[in-house]
């Protein structure tokens, strides 16, 4: 008698982003293992009669070791049961996803994975820049300013003028990241954006540029930073004439049914 | 009348991927504009009476500019209409974002940005990856094959074997993503797979060394191709003993409670 785990991103913290697989597949747990980070309106998507445990690892306080959670969502599969393993964002970025699969496989524990939205994603959105952009940025480099061998953040060589950095954790020593990415090769003048709560109602953001990083104090974890060209605040509804961006296109398409339109654009 | 413009991840191609608020957003949309890799199932979400077009930009084929895409959304919203711009994938990430923001911040329409699941998150919980590890991939640099100004990519001197590379349309010169990716420091040696319509019923996926990818003819696009220590193939299901790998918590478990057992955890 096997159950089964499925290993769920739960998205950066609105129940309404996790996928529609997800919220499925939260309303079928019966035990449910989360991860601090996991917000209280995501876990109302569970049953009531779920078992669900909080197995987060507290930044600086006591907490359920990987082997205890390796051990809980075996321990329930081989007792039948459906276990949900739910981590914030997306599983495979900075989930330590890797060492419960290989617990998982040892074991011979049948697993899924539902992925979700990761935490640079919602940053981006919430905030309304693109990551990637064809002029500024043709790269992304996603790190996280806690290494566990802590290895500087090291990119030179790479043209850190073309790339956008997605830093997770980025704090509570914003000093220290801040150095780390000019010994990187990233300017003092780099814009940036720190994003504190991404789409959840408590969020901030603080639009400064990467020498100013290190004076962010009291910005409430957990936060995204989100550096480069891409991150340049931009002025909202400017209401300026866009003729000069859309050629001919705007008169054009005031004239013409959409129809016509249609089978012009598809032609 | 100013309508607005929610722009839309459409996550990898399966309908239940989408987030819980895209789904909403499709459901009330009445005009939608979505990319050519935006599947079926998911475009099936929005209601009978929406206008949908396919504004995609097809490789090698006459497509609809981006001039028309940003001029058909101002003028949609500007007669008062909602409408989703709906985009595979996270809109932030090689998705154009940046020209369609820049455009709708100077025509002044209102918009929001709904992320989606990326397309790497994706492939990785097909395949059953994690993307970083604690001891194999400190960074994820996440990168296209299709650069716009043909630029390498170059990762050297950035540790590329404490890197995983999430490659976004990599064919169909394989040979010479193979290739790049070799110049920049990455070992021939290195484990790669590749996953084509990730999570899709059409899904493929390969595993291979990186040496091997020139020869990875015949794929489908959408491809993604995942490289590091983290894609190494790993055997299902073993049925092993895993004593060793959870050193005495499973038979502490096997003897408590759950009650007790939570009570310890929490202690």
């Amino acid at each position: 008698m096997t159950g089964k785990v499925i290993i769920v991103g739960a998205g950066p913290g609105p129940a309404d982003l996790l996928t529609l697989r997800a919220s499925t597949a939260l309303r079928a747990a019966e035990v449910v293992l989360h991860d601090d980070l996991v917000t209280a309106e995501v876990l109302a998507l569970a049953v009531q009669s779920a078992r669900t445990l909080n197995v987060g690892k507290r930044c600086g306080t006591r907490s359920t070791t990987q082997d205890h959670i390796n051990a809980l969502m075996i321990w329930h599969a081989r007792r039948g049961k459906v276990v949900v393993r739910l981590k914030s964002g997306d599983p495979a970025v900075f989930g330590r996803l890797g060492e419960e699969l290989e617990a998982l496989r040892r074991a011979g524990v049948p697993f899924e994975i539902i992925p979700g939205v990761t935490a640079s994603s919602a940053a981006a959105a919430s905030v309304g820049i693109t990551l990637t952009d064809r002029n500024s940025a043709s790269a992304l480099l996603v790190v996280t300013a806690h290494n566990v061998r802590g290895e500087k953040l090291r990119a030179s060589g790479f043209d850190p003028q073309r790339t956008s950095f997605a830093v997770y954790m980025p704090g509570p020593d914003y000093g220290s990241t801040a150095r780390d990415l000019m010994e990187s090769g990233v300017d003092a003048n780099t814009p940036c954006v720190l994003v504190s709560h991404a789409g959840r109602a408590s969020e901030q953001k603080c639009f400064m540029a990467l020498y100013d990083l290190p004076f962010a104090l009291g910005v409430a974890a957990p936060a995204i930073l989100l550096v480069g060209e891409v991150a340049r605040r931009v002025p909202e509804h400017t209401h300026k004439d866009v003729s000069d961006l859309i050629p001919n296109v705007l008169s054009a398409l005031e004239s013409e049914s959409e129809g016509v339109l249609r089978t012009k654009l598809r032609a």
